[in-house]
Protein backbone atom coordinates (compact mmCIF):
# COMPACT_ATOMS: atom_id res chain seq x y z
CA UNK A 1 0.00 0.00 0.00
CA UNK A 2 1.45 3.51 -1.12
CA UNK A 3 1.90 6.11 1.46
CA UNK A 4 0.93 9.04 -0.43
CA UNK A 5 -3.00 7.27 -0.54
CA UNK A 6 -5.60 9.67 0.74
CA UNK A 7 -7.65 7.22 2.77
CA UNK A 8 -5.18 4.09 4.02
CA UNK A 9 -7.98 2.05 5.24
CA UNK A 10 -12.07 3.26 4.57
CA UNK A 11 -14.73 1.79 6.35
CA UNK A 12 -18.09 1.20 4.23
CA UNK A 13 -21.64 1.19 6.17
CA UNK A 14 -24.09 0.01 4.36
CA UNK A 15 -22.40 -1.39 0.74
CA UNK A 16 -25.00 -0.68 -1.86
CA UNK A 17 -25.02 1.75 -4.74
CA UNK A 18 -24.30 4.70 -2.94
CA UNK A 19 -20.80 3.28 -0.38
CA UNK A 20 -20.08 0.54 -3.23
CA UNK A 21 -19.73 3.12 -6.18
CA UNK A 22 -17.72 5.84 -3.60
CA UNK A 23 -14.99 2.51 -2.90
CA UNK A 24 -15.02 2.03 -6.66
CA UNK A 25 -14.47 5.53 -7.26
CA UNK A 26 -11.54 6.02 -5.21
CA UNK A 27 -10.05 2.78 -5.86
CA UNK A 28 -10.05 3.30 -9.53
CA UNK A 29 -8.44 6.63 -8.18
CA UNK A 30 -5.59 5.42 -6.19
CA UNK A 31 -6.85 7.14 -3.38
CA UNK A 32 -7.64 4.49 -0.85
CA UNK A 33 -5.93 1.36 0.71
CA UNK A 34 -7.71 -1.29 1.93
CA UNK A 35 -11.44 -1.07 1.55
CA UNK A 36 -13.80 -3.21 4.60
CA UNK A 37 -17.62 -3.59 4.08
CA UNK A 38 -19.60 -3.93 6.40
CA UNK A 39 -23.48 -4.40 6.23
CA UNK A 40 -26.43 -6.93 7.39
CA UNK A 41 -26.95 -9.24 4.43
CA UNK A 42 -24.31 -11.76 3.56
CA UNK A 43 -25.29 -12.80 -0.25
CA UNK A 44 -24.77 -8.45 -0.88
CA UNK A 45 -21.36 -8.25 0.97
CA UNK A 46 -20.20 -11.52 -0.45
CA UNK A 47 -21.09 -9.91 -4.15
CA UNK A 48 -19.61 -6.70 -3.07
CA UNK A 49 -15.91 -8.62 -2.23
CA UNK A 50 -16.57 -10.68 -5.42
CA UNK A 51 -16.84 -7.33 -7.91
CA UNK A 52 -14.06 -6.42 -5.79
CA UNK A 53 -15.87 -3.39 -4.00
CA UNK A 54 -14.53 -4.25 -0.69
CA UNK A 55 -10.99 -6.09 0.23
CA UNK A 56 -12.80 -8.19 2.88
CA UNK A 57 -16.29 -7.33 5.00
CA UNK A 58 -17.77 -8.03 8.13
CA UNK A 59 -21.32 -7.98 9.53
CA UNK A 60 -19.70 -6.42 12.61
CA UNK A 61 -19.74 -2.55 13.10
CA UNK A 62 -16.90 -2.68 15.69
CA UNK A 63 -14.87 -4.98 13.41
CA UNK A 64 -15.38 -2.61 10.28
CA UNK A 65 -14.58 0.23 11.69
CA UNK A 66 -11.37 -0.84 13.53
CA UNK A 67 -8.02 1.04 12.60
CA UNK A 68 -10.15 3.15 10.08
CA UNK A 69 -8.69 6.51 8.69
CA UNK A 70 -12.48 7.25 6.92
CA UNK A 71 -15.75 5.49 8.12
CA UNK A 72 -18.41 6.74 5.41
CA UNK A 73 -21.80 6.30 6.51
CA UNK A 74 -24.06 4.96 3.52
CA UNK A 75 -27.04 3.06 5.43
CA UNK A 76 -30.71 4.62 5.26
CA UNK A 77 -30.89 7.72 6.75
CA UNK A 78 -32.92 6.98 9.86
CA UNK A 79 -30.14 4.46 10.81
CA UNK A 80 -27.13 6.35 10.83
CA UNK A 81 -26.92 7.39 14.10
CA UNK A 82 -27.64 4.06 15.36
CA UNK A 83 -24.51 2.49 13.53
CA UNK A 84 -22.45 5.44 14.63
CA UNK A 85 -23.36 4.27 18.03
CA UNK A 86 -22.84 1.06 17.55
CA UNK A 87 -19.08 1.24 16.09
CA UNK A 88 -18.28 4.45 18.52
CA UNK A 89 -16.20 2.35 21.22
CA UNK A 90 -13.73 0.70 18.17
CA UNK A 91 -13.22 4.23 16.49
CA UNK A 92 -9.53 5.43 16.86
CA UNK A 93 -8.84 8.69 17.41
CA UNK A 94 -8.81 10.98 14.71
CA UNK A 95 -10.69 9.18 12.84
CA UNK A 96 -13.31 10.84 10.64
CA UNK A 97 -16.90 9.99 10.04
CA UNK A 98 -18.62 10.93 6.96
CA UNK A 99 -22.09 10.17 5.46
CA UNK A 100 -24.72 10.17 2.55
CA UNK A 101 -27.78 11.17 4.11
CA UNK A 102 -30.27 12.94 1.67
CA UNK A 103 -31.66 15.03 4.87
CA UNK A 104 -28.44 17.04 7.00
CA UNK A 105 -30.14 18.92 9.93
CA UNK A 106 -31.82 15.62 11.44
CA UNK A 107 -28.26 13.24 10.98
CA UNK A 108 -26.21 16.42 12.46
CA UNK A 109 -28.86 16.55 15.42
CA UNK A 110 -28.95 12.85 15.96
CA UNK A 111 -24.77 12.13 15.22
CA UNK A 112 -22.67 15.15 16.85
CA UNK A 113 -23.64 14.58 20.36
CA UNK A 114 -22.45 11.04 20.47
CA UNK A 115 -19.22 11.91 19.14
CA UNK A 116 -15.98 12.57 21.51
CA UNK A 117 -13.65 15.24 20.12
CA UNK A 118 -11.54 13.39 18.98
CA UNK A 119 -13.79 11.82 15.89
CA UNK A 120 -14.64 14.02 13.34
CA UNK A 121 -17.70 13.80 11.67
CA UNK A 122 -18.26 15.76 8.26
CA UNK A 123 -22.22 15.99 7.14
CA UNK A 124 -22.29 15.11 3.48
CA UNK A 125 -24.67 14.33 0.67
CA UNK A 126 -24.06 13.24 -3.08
CA UNK A 127 -26.66 14.36 -5.15
CA UNK A 128 -26.18 11.60 -7.52
CA UNK A 129 -28.46 8.10 -7.80
CA UNK A 130 -30.40 5.68 -10.15
CA UNK A 131 -33.46 3.37 -9.19
CA UNK A 132 -31.31 0.64 -8.60
CA UNK A 133 -29.80 -0.65 -5.30
CA UNK A 134 -27.39 -3.04 -3.71
CA UNK A 135 -23.82 -3.65 -4.39
CA UNK A 136 -24.16 -5.03 -7.78
CA UNK A 137 -25.81 -1.80 -8.98
CA UNK A 138 -22.05 0.69 -7.74
CA UNK A 139 -20.33 1.47 -10.67
CA UNK A 140 -17.61 3.87 -9.83
CA UNK A 141 -18.25 6.83 -12.67
CA UNK A 142 -21.63 7.30 -10.45
CA UNK A 143 -20.29 10.44 -9.04
CA UNK A 144 -18.70 12.22 -11.61
CA UNK A 145 -20.10 15.49 -13.06
CA UNK A 146 -22.56 15.52 -10.02
CA UNK A 147 -23.00 18.12 -7.04
CA UNK A 148 -21.66 16.45 -3.43
CA UNK A 149 -23.23 18.81 -0.95
CA UNK A 150 -21.03 19.33 2.50
CA UNK A 151 -23.01 20.97 5.32
CA UNK A 152 -19.95 21.78 8.38
CA UNK A 153 -21.54 23.12 11.20
CA UNK A 154 -19.62 25.25 14.25
CA UNK A 155 -18.09 21.72 15.24
CA UNK A 156 -16.91 20.28 12.17
CA UNK A 157 -12.95 19.88 12.01
CA UNK A 158 -11.39 21.94 9.25
CA UNK A 159 -8.70 19.53 8.33
CA UNK A 160 -11.49 16.66 8.14
CA UNK A 161 -13.55 19.13 6.32
CA UNK A 162 -10.76 19.38 3.53
CA UNK A 163 -10.19 15.71 3.47
CA UNK A 164 -13.47 14.90 2.95
CA UNK A 165 -13.85 17.58 0.39
CA UNK A 166 -10.81 15.52 -1.26
CA UNK A 167 -12.09 12.70 -1.66
CA UNK A 168 -15.14 13.62 -3.34
CA UNK A 169 -13.45 15.67 -5.85
CA UNK A 170 -11.57 12.33 -6.91
CA UNK A 171 -14.54 10.83 -6.90
CA UNK A 172 -15.53 13.10 -10.09
CA UNK A 173 -18.37 15.64 -7.88
CA UNK A 174 -18.06 19.37 -7.68
CA UNK A 175 -17.85 19.62 -3.53
CA UNK A 176 -20.44 22.87 -2.72
CA UNK A 177 -20.57 23.72 0.90
CA UNK A 178 -23.84 24.97 2.81
CA UNK A 179 -25.58 25.31 5.92
CA UNK A 180 -27.42 22.25 6.42
CA UNK A 181 -30.94 23.90 6.52
CA UNK A 182 -30.26 25.42 3.34
CA UNK A 183 -29.44 22.26 2.14
CA UNK A 184 -32.25 20.57 3.54
CA UNK A 185 -34.54 23.03 1.61
CA UNK A 186 -33.18 22.69 -1.60
CA UNK A 187 -33.82 18.98 -1.41
CA UNK A 188 -36.95 19.60 -0.16
CA UNK A 189 -37.67 21.73 -3.21
CA UNK A 190 -35.57 19.49 -5.86
CA UNK A 191 -36.19 15.70 -4.79
CA UNK A 192 -38.52 15.20 -1.82
CA UNK A 193 -41.19 17.37 -3.29
CA UNK A 194 -41.58 16.17 -6.85
CA UNK A 195 -41.71 12.48 -5.01
CA UNK A 196 -44.56 13.87 -3.14
CA UNK A 197 -46.14 15.35 -5.94
CA UNK A 198 -45.83 11.98 -7.77
CA UNK A 199 -47.07 9.93 -5.24
CA UNK A 200 -50.32 11.76 -4.13
CA UNK A 201 -50.65 11.99 -8.50
CA UNK A 202 -50.53 8.02 -8.64
CA UNK A 203 -52.76 7.81 -5.59
CA UNK A 204 -55.35 10.41 -6.56
CA UNK A 205 -55.73 9.28 -10.60
CA UNK A 206 -55.74 5.65 -9.65
CA UNK A 207 -58.75 6.43 -6.36
CA UNK A 208 -60.95 7.71 -8.77
CA UNK A 209 -63.72 5.64 -8.84
CA UNK A 210 -66.54 7.27 -11.32
CA UNK A 211 -65.95 4.28 -13.48
CA UNK A 212 -65.46 0.73 -13.70
CA UNK A 213 -62.38 0.12 -15.02
CA UNK A 214 -59.66 2.00 -13.20
CA UNK A 215 -58.17 5.12 -15.22
CA UNK A 216 -54.59 4.07 -14.91
CA UNK A 217 -55.42 1.62 -17.63
CA UNK A 218 -55.59 4.24 -20.33
CA UNK A 219 -52.31 5.98 -19.28
CA UNK A 220 -49.75 6.66 -21.89
CA UNK A 221 -46.13 7.31 -22.07
CA UNK A 222 -46.21 10.34 -20.86
CA UNK A 223 -48.00 9.49 -17.56
CA UNK A 224 -45.76 6.37 -16.85
CA UNK A 225 -42.47 8.30 -17.51
CA UNK A 226 -43.84 11.47 -15.13
CA UNK A 227 -44.64 8.95 -12.05
CA UNK A 228 -41.58 6.83 -12.55
CA UNK A 229 -40.85 8.32 -8.85
CA UNK A 230 -44.04 6.87 -7.46
CA UNK A 231 -42.05 3.65 -7.78
CA UNK A 232 -39.15 4.64 -4.95
CA UNK A 233 -39.03 2.90 -2.15
CA UNK A 234 -41.84 3.48 0.28
CA UNK A 235 -39.54 2.79 3.45
CA UNK A 236 -37.03 5.10 2.15
CA UNK A 237 -39.42 7.89 1.51
CA UNK A 238 -41.15 7.64 5.21
CA UNK A 239 -38.05 8.27 6.29
CA UNK A 240 -37.12 11.56 4.52
CA UNK A 241 -40.69 12.80 5.29
CA UNK A 242 -40.44 12.35 8.37
CA UNK A 243 -36.66 13.42 9.41
CA UNK A 244 -37.28 16.28 6.60
CA UNK A 245 -40.59 17.25 7.98
CA UNK A 246 -40.34 20.91 8.09
CA UNK A 247 -38.74 21.75 4.97
CA UNK A 248 -40.78 19.63 3.17
CA UNK A 249 -44.18 20.87 4.91
CA UNK A 250 -42.59 24.39 3.43
CA UNK A 251 -42.18 23.83 0.42
CA UNK A 252 -45.57 21.56 0.03
CA UNK A 253 -47.24 24.72 0.95
CA UNK A 254 -45.51 26.66 -1.63
CA UNK A 255 -46.85 24.34 -4.02
CA UNK A 256 -50.01 24.41 -3.03
CA UNK A 257 -49.92 28.19 -3.76
CA UNK A 258 -48.57 27.81 -7.57
CA UNK A 259 -51.52 25.15 -7.86
CA UNK A 260 -54.45 27.32 -6.20
CA UNK A 261 -53.54 29.76 -8.15
CA UNK A 262 -53.75 28.22 -11.79
CA UNK A 263 -56.90 26.41 -10.83
CA UNK A 264 -58.08 29.79 -10.17
CA UNK A 265 -56.90 30.79 -13.39
CA UNK A 266 -58.51 27.75 -15.10
CA UNK A 267 -62.03 28.65 -13.31
CA UNK A 268 -62.25 31.45 -14.40
CA UNK A 269 -60.68 30.88 -17.41
CA UNK A 270 -58.22 33.92 -17.37
CA UNK A 271 -56.55 32.63 -21.05
CA UNK A 272 -53.80 35.53 -20.71
CA UNK A 273 -53.06 34.22 -17.07
CA UNK A 274 -52.49 30.36 -18.05
CA UNK A 275 -50.67 31.81 -20.89
CA UNK A 276 -48.28 33.36 -18.82
CA UNK A 277 -48.00 30.74 -16.40
CA UNK A 278 -47.34 28.37 -18.64
CA UNK A 279 -44.84 30.26 -20.18
CA UNK A 280 -42.81 31.10 -16.72
CA UNK A 281 -42.68 27.47 -15.86
CA UNK A 282 -41.28 26.20 -19.30
CA UNK A 283 -38.96 28.88 -19.41
CA UNK A 284 -37.39 27.93 -16.13
CA UNK A 285 -37.71 24.24 -17.04
CA UNK A 286 -35.89 25.08 -20.06
CA UNK A 287 -33.33 26.81 -18.23
CA UNK A 288 -31.70 23.57 -16.34
CA UNK A 289 -31.80 21.47 -19.64
CA UNK B 1 -55.82 4.18 -57.93
CA UNK B 2 -57.12 0.70 -56.58
CA UNK B 3 -60.98 1.17 -56.54
CA UNK B 4 -60.75 -1.10 -53.09
CA UNK B 5 -58.69 1.46 -50.83
CA UNK B 6 -60.62 2.28 -47.94
CA UNK B 7 -60.25 6.67 -48.49
CA UNK B 8 -59.98 7.35 -52.22
CA UNK B 9 -59.14 10.82 -50.95
CA UNK B 10 -57.88 12.11 -47.49
CA UNK B 11 -57.74 15.52 -46.84
CA UNK B 12 -55.28 16.31 -43.27
CA UNK B 13 -55.71 19.71 -42.12
CA UNK B 14 -52.85 20.47 -40.20
CA UNK B 15 -50.05 18.58 -41.28
CA UNK B 16 -47.76 18.17 -38.50
CA UNK B 17 -47.18 15.32 -36.47
CA UNK B 18 -50.46 14.09 -35.81
CA UNK B 19 -52.09 14.30 -39.10
CA UNK B 20 -48.56 13.69 -41.39
CA UNK B 21 -48.09 10.59 -38.97
CA UNK B 22 -51.95 9.25 -40.12
CA UNK B 23 -51.43 10.05 -43.84
CA UNK B 24 -48.20 7.58 -43.57
CA UNK B 25 -49.53 4.72 -41.73
CA UNK B 26 -52.23 4.92 -44.43
CA UNK B 27 -50.13 5.57 -47.05
CA UNK B 28 -47.64 2.49 -45.72
CA UNK B 29 -50.91 -0.16 -45.62
CA UNK B 30 -52.14 1.10 -48.68
CA UNK B 31 -55.74 2.65 -47.31
CA UNK B 32 -55.43 5.71 -48.82
CA UNK B 33 -55.58 7.04 -52.79
CA UNK B 34 -54.77 10.76 -52.62
CA UNK B 35 -53.72 12.29 -49.66
CA UNK B 36 -54.48 16.19 -49.63
CA UNK B 37 -52.38 18.52 -46.83
CA UNK B 38 -53.46 21.82 -45.93
CA UNK B 39 -52.17 24.65 -43.37
CA UNK B 40 -50.72 27.90 -43.03
CA UNK B 41 -47.31 27.59 -43.45
CA UNK B 42 -46.01 26.99 -47.26
CA UNK B 43 -42.33 25.26 -45.97
CA UNK B 44 -44.21 22.93 -43.39
CA UNK B 45 -45.96 22.08 -46.70
CA UNK B 46 -42.93 21.59 -48.78
CA UNK B 47 -41.60 19.62 -46.37
CA UNK B 48 -44.80 17.17 -46.19
CA UNK B 49 -44.61 17.08 -49.76
CA UNK B 50 -40.94 16.12 -50.14
CA UNK B 51 -41.49 13.47 -47.43
CA UNK B 52 -43.90 12.15 -49.35
CA UNK B 53 -46.61 12.10 -46.25
CA UNK B 54 -49.00 14.21 -48.86
CA UNK B 55 -49.53 13.82 -52.59
CA UNK B 56 -50.03 17.67 -53.00
CA UNK B 57 -51.09 20.53 -50.74
CA UNK B 58 -53.09 23.95 -50.68
CA UNK B 59 -52.78 26.90 -48.17
CA UNK B 60 -57.11 27.09 -49.11
CA UNK B 61 -59.27 25.13 -46.73
CA UNK B 62 -61.90 24.76 -49.22
CA UNK B 63 -59.82 23.37 -52.09
CA UNK B 64 -58.15 21.11 -49.49
CA UNK B 65 -61.52 19.30 -48.71
CA UNK B 66 -63.00 19.45 -52.61
CA UNK B 67 -64.03 15.92 -53.67
CA UNK B 68 -62.66 14.37 -50.01
CA UNK B 69 -63.99 11.30 -48.46
CA UNK B 70 -62.75 11.47 -45.26
CA UNK B 71 -61.41 14.93 -43.71
CA UNK B 72 -59.07 14.70 -40.82
CA UNK B 73 -58.76 17.69 -38.86
CA UNK B 74 -55.31 17.73 -36.61
CA UNK B 75 -55.15 21.76 -36.13
CA UNK B 76 -55.02 23.10 -32.59
CA UNK B 77 -57.89 22.39 -30.75
CA UNK B 78 -59.29 25.66 -30.11
CA UNK B 79 -58.78 26.20 -33.99
CA UNK B 80 -60.87 23.01 -35.12
CA UNK B 81 -64.67 24.59 -35.82
CA UNK B 82 -63.08 27.44 -37.16
CA UNK B 83 -61.49 25.10 -39.84
CA UNK B 84 -64.90 23.11 -40.22
CA UNK B 85 -66.88 26.49 -41.01
CA UNK B 86 -64.16 27.82 -43.74
CA UNK B 87 -63.98 24.52 -45.51
CA UNK B 88 -67.75 23.57 -45.15
CA UNK B 89 -68.97 25.11 -48.38
CA UNK B 90 -66.32 22.56 -50.26
CA UNK B 91 -67.42 19.20 -48.27
CA UNK B 92 -69.27 16.54 -50.82
CA UNK B 93 -72.40 15.16 -49.50
CA UNK B 94 -71.45 11.78 -47.69
CA UNK B 95 -67.56 13.14 -46.37
CA UNK B 96 -66.55 11.80 -43.12
CA UNK B 97 -65.22 14.45 -40.90
CA UNK B 98 -62.94 13.29 -38.35
CA UNK B 99 -60.44 14.79 -35.62
CA UNK B 100 -57.98 14.16 -33.78
CA UNK B 101 -58.03 17.01 -30.57
CA UNK B 102 -57.08 16.01 -26.90
CA UNK B 103 -60.17 17.32 -25.60
CA UNK B 104 -64.12 16.43 -27.20
CA UNK B 105 -67.07 17.88 -25.37
CA UNK B 106 -66.32 21.09 -26.05
CA UNK B 107 -64.90 20.06 -29.87
CA UNK B 108 -68.27 18.12 -30.27
CA UNK B 109 -70.52 20.82 -28.95
CA UNK B 110 -68.55 23.49 -31.16
CA UNK B 111 -68.56 21.37 -34.42
CA UNK B 112 -71.82 19.11 -34.42
CA UNK B 113 -74.50 22.00 -34.96
CA UNK B 114 -72.05 23.52 -38.14
CA UNK B 115 -72.68 20.27 -39.90
CA UNK B 116 -75.81 19.47 -42.25
CA UNK B 117 -77.09 16.04 -41.74
CA UNK B 118 -75.48 15.14 -45.14
CA UNK B 119 -71.86 15.62 -43.64
CA UNK B 120 -71.09 12.77 -40.74
CA UNK B 121 -68.47 13.77 -37.87
CA UNK B 122 -67.08 10.96 -35.88
CA UNK B 123 -64.90 12.79 -32.80
CA UNK B 124 -61.68 11.03 -32.10
CA UNK B 125 -58.27 11.05 -29.75
CA UNK B 126 -55.60 9.19 -30.46
CA UNK B 127 -53.71 9.10 -27.51
CA UNK B 128 -50.22 9.08 -29.27
CA UNK B 129 -47.46 12.15 -29.51
CA UNK B 130 -43.73 13.08 -28.89
CA UNK B 131 -42.66 16.08 -27.74
CA UNK B 132 -41.84 16.98 -31.64
CA UNK B 133 -43.87 18.76 -33.50
CA UNK B 134 -44.14 19.35 -37.65
CA UNK B 135 -44.54 17.49 -40.57
CA UNK B 136 -40.84 16.11 -39.81
CA UNK B 137 -41.27 14.65 -36.72
CA UNK B 138 -44.02 12.28 -38.59
CA UNK B 139 -43.44 8.55 -38.73
CA UNK B 140 -45.67 6.08 -39.87
CA UNK B 141 -45.32 3.84 -36.48
CA UNK B 142 -46.85 6.28 -34.61
CA UNK B 143 -50.20 4.83 -33.26
CA UNK B 144 -49.01 1.87 -33.36
CA UNK B 145 -50.29 -0.29 -30.37
CA UNK B 146 -51.48 2.67 -29.18
CA UNK B 147 -55.45 3.26 -27.88
CA UNK B 148 -57.52 5.87 -30.45
CA UNK B 149 -60.58 6.81 -28.03
CA UNK B 150 -63.81 7.73 -30.58
CA UNK B 151 -66.79 9.51 -28.63
CA UNK B 152 -69.47 9.30 -30.99
CA UNK B 153 -73.22 10.98 -30.22
CA UNK B 154 -76.42 10.60 -30.50
CA UNK B 155 -75.87 11.76 -33.98
CA UNK B 156 -73.02 9.88 -35.18
CA UNK B 157 -73.54 7.89 -38.36
CA UNK B 158 -72.97 4.26 -37.71
CA UNK B 159 -70.98 3.51 -41.00
CA UNK B 160 -68.64 6.89 -40.61
CA UNK B 161 -67.97 5.36 -37.34
CA UNK B 162 -67.23 2.09 -38.26
CA UNK B 163 -64.88 3.55 -41.04
CA UNK B 164 -63.39 5.42 -38.82
CA UNK B 165 -62.81 2.70 -36.46
CA UNK B 166 -61.51 0.76 -39.20
CA UNK B 167 -59.34 3.40 -40.35
CA UNK B 168 -57.17 3.31 -37.03
CA UNK B 169 -57.25 0.17 -36.63
CA UNK B 170 -55.55 -0.15 -40.11
CA UNK B 171 -53.42 2.42 -38.65
CA UNK B 172 -52.01 -0.23 -35.79
CA UNK B 173 -54.50 1.99 -33.44
CA UNK B 174 -56.77 -0.61 -30.65
CA UNK B 175 -59.83 1.46 -30.47
CA UNK B 176 -62.07 2.49 -27.79
CA UNK B 177 -65.34 3.91 -27.94
CA UNK B 178 -66.74 6.04 -24.96
CA UNK B 179 -69.08 9.14 -24.06
CA UNK B 180 -67.23 12.20 -24.54
CA UNK B 181 -67.40 13.47 -20.56
CA UNK B 182 -65.67 9.96 -19.79
CA UNK B 183 -62.86 10.68 -22.12
CA UNK B 184 -62.38 14.44 -21.11
CA UNK B 185 -62.71 12.88 -17.35
CA UNK B 186 -60.22 10.05 -18.53
CA UNK B 187 -57.42 12.47 -20.06
CA UNK B 188 -57.90 15.04 -17.55
CA UNK B 189 -56.36 12.33 -15.02
CA UNK B 190 -53.86 11.13 -16.82
CA UNK B 191 -52.54 13.75 -19.14
CA UNK B 192 -53.74 16.95 -18.55
CA UNK B 193 -53.67 17.01 -14.91
CA UNK B 194 -50.05 16.02 -14.41
CA UNK B 195 -48.81 18.95 -17.03
CA UNK B 196 -50.60 21.16 -14.77
CA UNK B 197 -49.00 19.96 -11.82
CA UNK B 198 -45.74 19.65 -13.49
CA UNK B 199 -46.42 23.67 -14.51
CA UNK B 200 -47.03 24.61 -10.99
CA UNK B 201 -44.18 22.30 -9.46
CA UNK B 202 -41.10 24.66 -11.69
CA UNK B 203 -42.78 27.77 -10.92
CA UNK B 204 -43.58 27.14 -7.12
CA UNK B 205 -39.56 25.97 -6.78
CA UNK B 206 -38.05 28.45 -9.79
CA UNK B 207 -40.14 31.03 -7.51
CA UNK B 208 -38.16 30.46 -4.08
CA UNK B 209 -36.45 33.28 -3.29
CA UNK B 210 -35.67 32.75 0.20
CA UNK B 211 -32.16 32.54 -1.26
CA UNK B 212 -29.43 34.31 -3.57
CA UNK B 213 -29.39 31.92 -6.53
CA UNK B 214 -32.29 30.18 -8.05
CA UNK B 215 -32.74 26.92 -6.48
CA UNK B 216 -33.30 25.57 -9.89
CA UNK B 217 -29.63 25.34 -9.98
CA UNK B 218 -29.31 22.17 -8.12
CA UNK B 219 -31.43 19.97 -9.69
CA UNK B 220 -30.45 16.69 -10.51
CA UNK B 221 -31.40 14.61 -13.38
CA UNK B 222 -34.56 13.41 -11.44
CA UNK B 223 -36.48 16.89 -11.19
CA UNK B 224 -35.38 17.01 -14.92
CA UNK B 225 -37.05 13.89 -15.84
CA UNK B 226 -40.03 14.17 -13.54
CA UNK B 227 -40.35 17.78 -15.15
CA UNK B 228 -40.17 17.71 -18.90
CA UNK B 229 -43.78 17.76 -19.27
CA UNK B 230 -43.72 21.55 -17.65
CA UNK B 231 -41.65 22.78 -21.11
CA UNK B 232 -44.52 21.67 -23.33
CA UNK B 233 -46.13 24.57 -25.81
CA UNK B 234 -48.10 27.25 -23.28
CA UNK B 235 -50.23 27.87 -26.17
CA UNK B 236 -51.33 24.28 -26.27
CA UNK B 237 -51.80 23.45 -22.82
CA UNK B 238 -53.63 27.20 -22.45
CA UNK B 239 -56.50 26.07 -24.83
CA UNK B 240 -56.44 22.46 -23.31
CA UNK B 241 -56.92 24.41 -20.19
CA UNK B 242 -59.70 26.59 -21.38
CA UNK B 243 -61.74 23.94 -23.17
CA UNK B 244 -61.74 20.67 -20.70
CA UNK B 245 -62.30 23.15 -17.64
CA UNK B 246 -64.84 21.08 -15.90
CA UNK B 247 -63.09 18.02 -15.59
CA UNK B 248 -59.76 19.18 -14.97
CA UNK B 249 -60.69 21.13 -12.13
CA UNK B 250 -62.56 17.98 -10.86
CA UNK B 251 -59.52 16.44 -10.98
CA UNK B 252 -57.01 18.94 -9.80
CA UNK B 253 -59.52 18.98 -6.42
CA UNK B 254 -59.14 15.12 -6.40
CA UNK B 255 -55.17 15.72 -6.58
CA UNK B 256 -55.84 18.23 -3.91
CA UNK B 257 -57.73 16.31 -1.35
CA UNK B 258 -54.98 13.62 -1.72
CA UNK B 259 -51.63 16.14 -1.11
CA UNK B 260 -53.72 17.49 1.30
CA UNK B 261 -53.95 13.84 3.15
CA UNK B 262 -50.16 12.97 2.58
CA UNK B 263 -49.30 16.72 4.28
CA UNK B 264 -51.40 16.13 6.87
CA UNK B 265 -49.73 12.88 7.63
CA UNK B 266 -46.63 14.38 7.41
CA UNK B 267 -47.39 17.11 9.76
CA UNK B 268 -48.04 15.10 12.40
CA UNK B 269 -45.43 12.19 11.65
CA UNK B 270 -47.53 9.44 11.13
CA UNK B 271 -45.17 6.64 9.81
CA UNK B 272 -47.96 4.00 9.19
CA UNK B 273 -49.65 6.27 7.27
CA UNK B 274 -47.00 7.68 5.21
CA UNK B 275 -45.74 4.09 4.45
CA UNK B 276 -49.13 2.78 3.78
CA UNK B 277 -49.89 6.12 1.29
CA UNK B 278 -46.41 5.43 -0.46
CA UNK B 279 -46.64 1.84 -0.70
CA UNK B 280 -49.90 2.00 -2.36
CA UNK B 281 -48.75 4.60 -4.90
CA UNK B 282 -45.97 2.74 -5.82
CA UNK B 283 -48.02 -0.68 -6.13
CA UNK B 284 -50.50 1.28 -8.57
CA UNK B 285 -47.67 2.85 -10.23
CA UNK B 286 -45.86 -0.75 -11.19
CA UNK B 287 -49.14 -2.17 -11.89
CA UNK B 288 -48.79 0.12 -14.95
CA UNK B 289 -45.47 0.06 -16.04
Amino acid sequence: MSENVLIPRLAIMGVGLIGGSLALALKEAGAVGEVIGCGRGRPNLEKALELGIVDRYTRDPLEAVLDADLIFLATPVKTLATVVEQCLPAIKPGAIITDGGSVKADVINSIEPLLPDSVHFVPGHPIAGTEQSGAEAAFPSLYRGKRCILTPTDKTDLQALALVEQMWTIAGSTVVKMPMDKHDRILAAISHLPHMVAYSLVNAVGSYDHYEENILEYSAGGFRDFTRIASSDPTMWRDIAETNRDALLEMMEQFEVFFAELKADIATGDGEKLFEFFLRSKQLRDAIL
